[in-house]
Protein backbone atom coordinates (compact mmCIF):
# COMPACT_ATOMS: atom_id res chain seq x y z
CA UNK A 1 0.00 0.00 0.00
CA UNK A 2 2.57 2.69 1.31
CA UNK A 3 4.49 4.31 -1.89
CA UNK A 4 6.97 6.49 -1.95
CA UNK A 5 8.25 8.18 1.00
CA UNK A 6 7.75 11.69 -0.16
CA UNK A 7 9.51 13.65 3.10
CA UNK A 8 10.90 13.86 6.29
CA UNK A 9 10.16 16.93 8.41
CA UNK A 10 12.14 18.05 10.66
CA UNK A 11 10.82 20.93 13.28
CA UNK A 12 13.26 23.41 13.91
CA UNK A 13 13.14 26.10 16.36
CA UNK A 14 15.08 28.47 14.60
CA UNK A 15 14.41 28.19 10.84
CA UNK A 16 17.22 30.62 9.11
CA UNK A 17 19.96 28.78 11.33
CA UNK A 18 18.80 24.82 10.64
CA UNK A 19 18.47 26.23 6.70
CA UNK A 20 22.27 27.67 7.09
CA UNK A 21 22.70 24.53 8.10
CA UNK A 22 21.56 22.00 5.71
CA UNK A 23 22.48 24.76 2.93
CA UNK A 24 26.09 25.50 3.92
CA UNK A 25 27.05 23.16 6.25
CA UNK A 26 25.64 19.99 4.44
CA UNK A 27 25.65 21.42 1.08
CA UNK A 28 22.07 20.57 0.06
CA UNK A 29 19.94 22.59 -2.22
CA UNK A 30 17.37 24.74 0.04
CA UNK A 31 14.33 26.34 -0.95
CA UNK A 32 13.21 30.04 0.46
CA UNK A 33 10.78 29.72 3.09
CA UNK A 34 7.35 29.09 2.11
CA UNK A 35 4.53 30.23 4.49
CA UNK A 36 1.73 27.96 4.66
CA UNK A 37 -0.78 29.91 7.29
CA UNK A 38 -3.59 27.03 6.75
CA UNK A 39 -0.91 24.65 8.17
CA UNK A 40 0.52 26.71 10.78
CA UNK A 41 4.07 26.35 9.91
CA UNK A 42 6.84 28.17 7.40
CA UNK A 43 8.55 25.37 5.54
CA UNK A 44 12.39 25.19 4.17
CA UNK A 45 12.49 22.28 1.21
CA UNK A 46 15.44 21.01 1.03
CA UNK A 47 15.87 18.73 -1.53
CA UNK A 48 17.68 15.41 -2.16
CA UNK A 49 17.97 13.53 -5.43
CA UNK A 50 15.36 10.83 -4.42
CA UNK A 51 13.16 12.60 -1.71
CA UNK A 52 12.92 15.86 0.71
CA UNK A 53 14.04 16.86 3.94
CA UNK A 54 11.40 19.56 4.75
CA UNK A 55 12.41 22.29 7.62
CA UNK A 56 9.71 23.32 9.80
CA UNK A 57 8.69 26.56 11.76
CA UNK A 58 5.68 27.52 13.39
CA UNK A 59 3.63 29.95 11.84
CA UNK A 60 0.74 31.97 14.05
CA UNK A 61 -1.04 30.99 17.14
CA UNK A 62 -1.99 26.96 17.23
CA UNK A 63 0.95 25.76 15.14
CA UNK A 64 0.54 22.07 15.33
CA UNK A 65 4.63 21.85 15.84
CA UNK A 66 4.45 24.06 18.67
CA UNK A 67 4.11 21.25 21.41
CA UNK A 68 6.52 19.05 19.63
CA UNK A 69 9.13 22.40 19.89
CA UNK A 70 8.37 22.86 23.53
CA UNK A 71 8.82 18.89 23.99
CA UNK A 72 11.83 19.28 21.67
CA UNK A 73 13.54 22.74 22.63
CA UNK A 74 16.71 21.79 19.82
CA UNK A 75 14.39 20.45 17.09
CA UNK A 76 13.51 17.41 16.09
CA UNK A 77 12.08 14.47 13.51
CA UNK A 78 8.01 15.57 13.58
CA UNK A 79 7.09 13.26 10.65
CA UNK A 80 7.40 10.96 7.85
CA UNK A 81 5.20 11.25 4.93
CA UNK A 82 4.40 8.05 2.92
CA UNK A 83 2.59 7.85 -0.43
CA UNK A 84 -0.64 6.12 -1.40
CA UNK A 85 -2.42 6.16 -4.27
CA UNK A 86 -5.90 6.25 -2.95
CA UNK A 87 -6.14 8.32 0.11
CA UNK A 88 -9.56 6.67 1.06
CA UNK A 89 -9.12 3.15 0.27
CA UNK A 90 -5.70 3.59 2.27
CA UNK A 91 -7.69 5.14 5.12
CA UNK A 92 -10.70 2.42 5.60
CA UNK A 93 -8.02 -0.62 5.12
CA UNK A 94 -5.85 1.10 8.04
CA UNK A 95 -9.06 1.49 10.06
CA UNK A 96 -10.41 -1.90 9.63
CA UNK A 97 -7.53 -2.94 10.67
CA UNK A 98 -7.97 -1.03 13.76
CA UNK A 99 -5.28 1.96 13.36
CA UNK A 100 -6.43 5.92 14.11
CA UNK A 101 -6.32 8.53 11.83
CA UNK A 102 -6.09 11.73 13.60
CA UNK A 103 -8.63 14.45 13.37
CA UNK A 104 -12.44 13.79 11.73
CA UNK A 105 -10.75 11.16 10.24
CA UNK A 106 -11.03 13.17 7.20
CA UNK A 107 -8.54 13.69 4.23
CA UNK A 108 -7.75 17.56 4.23
CA UNK A 109 -6.16 19.80 1.67
CA UNK A 110 -1.56 19.24 2.64
CA UNK A 111 1.04 21.22 1.95
CA UNK A 112 1.34 20.01 -1.74
CA UNK A 113 -1.97 20.79 -2.10
CA UNK A 114 -3.00 16.71 -2.34
CA UNK A 115 -5.29 15.62 -0.13
CA UNK A 116 -3.45 13.90 3.21
CA UNK A 117 -4.27 12.29 6.74
CA UNK A 118 -2.24 11.97 9.66
CA UNK A 119 -1.89 8.20 11.80
CA UNK A 120 -1.47 7.79 15.35
CA UNK A 121 1.31 7.61 16.68
CA UNK A 122 0.50 5.21 19.25
CA UNK A 123 -0.37 2.74 16.46
CA UNK A 124 2.80 3.01 14.54
CA UNK A 125 5.99 2.78 16.94
CA UNK A 126 5.87 5.55 18.02
CA UNK A 127 6.12 7.24 14.77
CA UNK A 128 3.78 10.51 13.47
CA UNK A 129 3.03 9.23 9.77
CA UNK A 130 1.47 11.48 7.07
CA UNK A 131 -0.54 9.66 4.29
CA UNK A 132 -0.79 11.17 1.00
CA UNK A 133 -2.05 10.69 -2.08
CA UNK A 134 0.58 10.60 -4.56
CA UNK B 1 27.38 17.60 -0.07
CA UNK B 2 24.74 15.12 1.09
CA UNK B 3 23.49 13.46 -1.38
CA UNK B 4 20.39 10.52 -1.53
CA UNK B 5 18.91 10.07 1.76
CA UNK B 6 19.54 6.11 2.40
CA UNK B 7 17.26 5.20 4.78
CA UNK B 8 15.32 6.53 7.78
CA UNK B 9 15.40 4.10 11.15
CA UNK B 10 13.17 3.57 13.49
CA UNK B 11 13.62 1.98 16.84
CA UNK B 12 11.01 -0.62 17.55
CA UNK B 13 10.89 -2.05 21.20
CA UNK B 14 8.70 -5.18 19.33
CA UNK B 15 10.59 -6.64 16.41
CA UNK B 16 7.84 -8.79 15.27
CA UNK B 17 4.86 -6.24 15.82
CA UNK B 18 6.50 -3.85 13.99
CA UNK B 19 7.29 -5.73 11.11
CA UNK B 20 3.46 -7.07 11.14
CA UNK B 21 2.89 -3.41 11.31
CA UNK B 22 4.71 -2.29 8.28
CA UNK B 23 3.84 -5.70 6.42
CA UNK B 24 0.07 -5.88 6.90
CA UNK B 25 -1.38 -3.05 7.76
CA UNK B 26 0.76 -0.75 5.83
CA UNK B 27 1.10 -3.15 3.03
CA UNK B 28 4.90 -2.58 2.12
CA UNK B 29 7.92 -5.50 1.27
CA UNK B 30 9.52 -6.42 4.09
CA UNK B 31 13.09 -8.68 4.85
CA UNK B 32 13.49 -11.17 7.44
CA UNK B 33 15.05 -9.98 10.23
CA UNK B 34 18.77 -9.35 9.78
CA UNK B 35 21.06 -10.02 13.55
CA UNK B 36 23.78 -7.67 13.26
CA UNK B 37 25.92 -8.38 16.33
CA UNK B 38 28.55 -6.09 15.58
CA UNK B 39 26.09 -2.86 15.76
CA UNK B 40 24.17 -4.17 18.49
CA UNK B 41 20.75 -4.44 16.71
CA UNK B 42 18.67 -6.70 14.67
CA UNK B 43 17.46 -4.90 11.25
CA UNK B 44 14.07 -5.31 8.98
CA UNK B 45 14.08 -3.22 5.76
CA UNK B 46 11.54 -2.15 4.69
CA UNK B 47 11.94 -1.32 1.04
CA UNK B 48 10.25 1.79 -0.57
CA UNK B 49 10.13 2.84 -3.98
CA UNK B 50 12.52 5.24 -3.36
CA UNK B 51 14.62 4.27 -0.23
CA UNK B 52 14.19 2.31 3.04
CA UNK B 53 12.61 2.48 6.40
CA UNK B 54 15.00 -0.03 8.65
CA UNK B 55 13.45 -0.87 12.16
CA UNK B 56 16.17 -1.62 14.53
CA UNK B 57 15.62 -3.58 17.55
CA UNK B 58 18.70 -3.75 20.42
CA UNK B 59 20.62 -7.59 20.20
CA UNK B 60 22.96 -7.93 22.57
CA UNK B 61 24.55 -5.74 25.43
CA UNK B 62 25.24 -2.36 25.00
CA UNK B 63 23.29 -1.97 21.94
CA UNK B 64 23.13 1.84 20.80
CA UNK B 65 19.81 2.48 20.76
CA UNK B 66 18.65 0.53 24.04
CA UNK B 67 19.10 3.86 25.62
CA UNK B 68 16.41 5.36 22.75
CA UNK B 69 14.32 3.07 23.98
CA UNK B 70 13.91 3.66 27.83
CA UNK B 71 13.46 7.22 26.96
CA UNK B 72 11.12 6.24 24.13
CA UNK B 73 9.19 3.16 25.27
CA UNK B 74 6.99 2.90 22.52
CA UNK B 75 9.84 3.56 20.14
CA UNK B 76 10.25 6.14 17.44
CA UNK B 77 12.37 8.08 14.68
CA UNK B 78 16.02 7.11 15.49
CA UNK B 79 18.27 8.84 12.50
CA UNK B 80 18.23 9.80 9.31
CA UNK B 81 20.86 8.63 6.79
CA UNK B 82 22.55 10.83 3.99
CA UNK B 83 24.66 10.02 1.22
CA UNK B 84 27.97 11.36 0.74
CA UNK B 85 30.10 10.70 -2.40
CA UNK B 86 33.47 10.56 0.07
CA UNK B 87 32.89 10.36 3.41
CA UNK B 88 36.62 11.54 4.58
CA UNK B 89 36.15 14.65 3.00
CA UNK B 90 32.35 15.38 4.13
CA UNK B 91 33.92 14.60 7.36
CA UNK B 92 36.55 17.48 7.37
CA UNK B 93 34.51 19.95 5.97
CA UNK B 94 31.93 19.05 8.74
CA UNK B 95 34.78 19.74 11.22
CA UNK B 96 36.01 22.51 9.74
CA UNK B 97 32.41 24.05 10.11
CA UNK B 98 32.68 23.22 13.77
CA UNK B 99 30.65 20.11 13.76
CA UNK B 100 30.69 17.16 15.96
CA UNK B 101 31.88 13.88 15.17
CA UNK B 102 30.85 10.97 17.43
CA UNK B 103 33.25 8.37 18.72
CA UNK B 104 36.45 8.51 17.93
CA UNK B 105 35.96 10.51 14.32
CA UNK B 106 37.09 7.72 12.18
CA UNK B 107 34.31 5.92 9.95
CA UNK B 108 33.45 2.60 10.75
CA UNK B 109 32.08 -0.23 8.54
CA UNK B 110 28.21 0.36 8.72
CA UNK B 111 25.11 -1.92 8.24
CA UNK B 112 25.57 -1.66 4.72
CA UNK B 113 29.41 -2.77 4.21
CA UNK B 114 30.15 0.76 3.66
CA UNK B 115 32.03 3.76 5.66
CA UNK B 116 29.70 5.57 7.85
CA UNK B 117 29.74 8.10 10.76
CA UNK B 118 27.55 9.78 12.80
CA UNK B 119 26.76 13.61 13.63
CA UNK B 120 25.85 14.88 17.18
CA UNK B 121 22.29 15.96 16.87
CA UNK B 122 22.86 18.96 19.01
CA UNK B 123 24.76 20.64 16.13
CA UNK B 124 22.19 19.32 13.67
CA UNK B 125 18.59 20.68 14.78
CA UNK B 126 17.88 17.62 17.25
CA UNK B 127 18.60 14.89 14.60
CA UNK B 128 20.90 12.41 14.58
CA UNK B 129 22.72 11.94 11.77
CA UNK B 130 24.51 9.11 9.63
CA UNK B 131 26.73 10.22 6.95
CA UNK B 132 27.50 6.54 4.83
CA UNK B 133 29.92 7.01 1.32
CA UNK B 134 27.78 6.12 -1.47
Amino acid sequence: MIGRLNHVAIAVPDLSAATALYRDTLGATVSDPVPQPEHGVTVVFVELPNTKIELLHPLGENSPIAAFLERNSSGGIHHVCYEVDDIIAARDRLKEQGARVLGDGEPKIGAHDKPVLFLHPKDFVGTLIELEQA
